[in-house]
Order: structure tokens, then sequence, then C-alpha cells
């Protein structure tokens, strides 16, 4: 289906056949863990028949990255607040608020599974990270265009979204409003 | 076995079932991965019985960060090289050396194993990450008795271990010794 079809048919079948397909992919990783089912039983319990899948997204690797990249999406849009101090604020703001919460640890998860799984996984696993450094990258293009110096996107990496997550990791929470805006400051 | 009867048997029955029951563990988590294998499993492989196991450890959690902590102390034992620049740069290369190495993401892949395993899990976790975490303060201890100022052990976690750990667990690799030493000299 090409994105012509697809803008038709927004709440189609391909629309329903996709929100069933990450519905089923959501429950599978809560109940078991990453690693521990197929794409058989996520089609099964989507109600759609394997090669569905397999056409539409190739393999349980490249599925993997799509529910976890749509939702982060959601819950972690990339902020355009007017200003580089803000937009990073807010965003550091809503990855902590994410990553405490009850399924956080999602991407660290995530990674560790496809790091597991071979080529096929390691591709997945490189393409759901430049996708979110592209967008993290746009946040930052903004700013420069502002005139604002900006940051790399791997020093946003390195000094602001990495100790977020491997202190969440090792149960050294929370991540206090202070805390978080700390590291912002101290990058900025 | 009190402290005393284990260093008058250094060679002794105990030692031996510790490294066999530790082979035991390396081997399994090799194969199939952490929480993949049980208590049995490791007796089974390792040649002992269960109770030897349990009597000595009390649960999987324990002994997996038993496992990975005498691993962690033989391949990245703090550094005393009479500098906290010094001290840190070392301490920096060596985690850097061990985790782009083949199993390198050990502490990674055990803290989502055991964040994914209850209370007796967390406790582990937090374990394992208080006895590194002693280590590495120990070390900066001295430089401050030796009158340098020094960061405090979670600006090292902050901002020189999770961007390491970060960076290889998304494939951002090679970590570079000129990227190495400027996570420690921007900390310093």
């Amino acid at each position: 289906m090409n994105e012509r079809q697809r803008a038709r048919r927004p709440g189609g079948r391909s629309a329903r056949v996709g929100a069933q397909v990450h519905r089923a992919v959501t429950d599978l990783i809560s109940e078991r863990g990453y690693g521990n089912f197929t794409v058989g039983e996520v089609a099964a319990r989507a109600g759609v028949a394997d090669s569905s899948v397999y056409r539409r997204w190739g393999s349980l690797e490249t599925l993997l990255t799509d529910v976890a990249l749509t939702r982060l999406n959601a819950q972690s849009p990339m902020p355009d607040t007017g200003s580089l101090a803000g937009d990073l604020r807010t965003y550091a703001a809503q990855v902590a608020r994410e990553i405490t919460g009850p399924d956080g640890l999602l991407l660290v998860r995530l990674a560790v599974a496809l790091s597991s799984t071979g080529q096929q996984g390691l591709q997945a696993r490189d393409a759901l990270r430049d996708e979110r450094t592209r967008q993290l990258r746009s946040m930052l293009d903004r700013a420069v265009e502002r005139g604002e110096p900006a940051p790399d996107a791997l020093d946003v990496l390195d000094h602001i979204l990495a100790p977020m997550y491997i202190r969440v990791l090792f149960g050294m929470g929370p991540l206090t409003p202070d805390y978080v805006d700390g590291l912002v400051d101290r990058l900025l």
C-alpha cells in the first residue's frame, strides 16, 4: 500500500490491522518480555494471518521497533517552546516521567533484546536509534536557526539521557525536577 | 562455613564448588541469556546438589550478582595511580574495554533481568550497585585524603559511566581513547 492509498483510508482495514498488531505486541511484551514470542503468536493474538505481519513489517525486530517508536512519539514528542533551554527542559522532564513509569525501561529492554538477535536485530536497533536521534537533531537545528548556540545531539544523549536511563536501570531514582533541570543546565 | 575455615582451605571443596557453580552460570548465561535457567539447571551443570547452591547463595538472583561482581572485580579493579585524574582515566579506559568486549553488556543485561524478577531481583540489583559504588567511592576518598578536589561517585556514574554504557547499548561505538578521556576531563 502506498502513502496515497493509506491517506485515503485513515480508518480502513490497514489502520485496523496495524492497531490490532500493535496491541498484540504490547500485550505479549508485558506478559512474557522481549524475546519470548514469535510473529506467529503476535498474528494469532491480533487475529490476522502471519503473512499480513511479514508483508507489512518484514520481521519481528522491525515490528518491535515500530511499536516502540509509535509509543515514544506519542509519549515524548519533541517539544517546540521557542528556546533551546525550554525545549531541553521540557524534553528531559518528559523522558524522566516516561522512564520512571511502570513500563519505563521499554527502550533499554528493547535494545538489549535486539542486541541478542543477530544482524536483523542490530539493524532494527540502529534504525530506532537513528530515528530518535534525527528528531532530537531537528529540535537542536531549530535552536541554531534562531541563532542560539546548541550542543550536539550526542552530547544530549551522553549528559542528559544516559544518566537518567542508567539511574532508573540501577534503581537510583527518583529523578527529581531539580536533578533533571540540573543535567540540562550543566550541559548548556 | 565461617571466614576462618574458608581461609584455612583455600583450595578445598568449598572453593571447588564455588568455581564449578560460577562456571555453570557463565555458560548458561552465554547459551540462553539471563532469566532462562533455574537453580536446578545450574546445580546439574555444576555437578552439585540444588541444596548446596541454595545454602550458599540463597537465591538465583544472589548467585547471578555474585558471578557478575567476581568478574567485574577481576576485570575492572579500582586503580590506585596516585592521582585522581590518573585513577579516573585508568578506570574509564578499563570499563570502555570491558563493555565493548563480546560479553560487554553483562551489567546492563543483568540489571534488566533482575528488574523483572520481583523483590528478590531488585534487592540483588541494589546490592550489586551498592558494592560497585562503594568501591568507586573509596577511590574518590583517597583523592580527598590527598587533598585533591573530587567529584561525587554519582557524578562519575552520570557523566563517565552512563554515556559509555548507553553508547554501547545503542551501537554507537567505538569508545575511542579520545572520547573516554574527554568524558573524564569534562567532569574534572
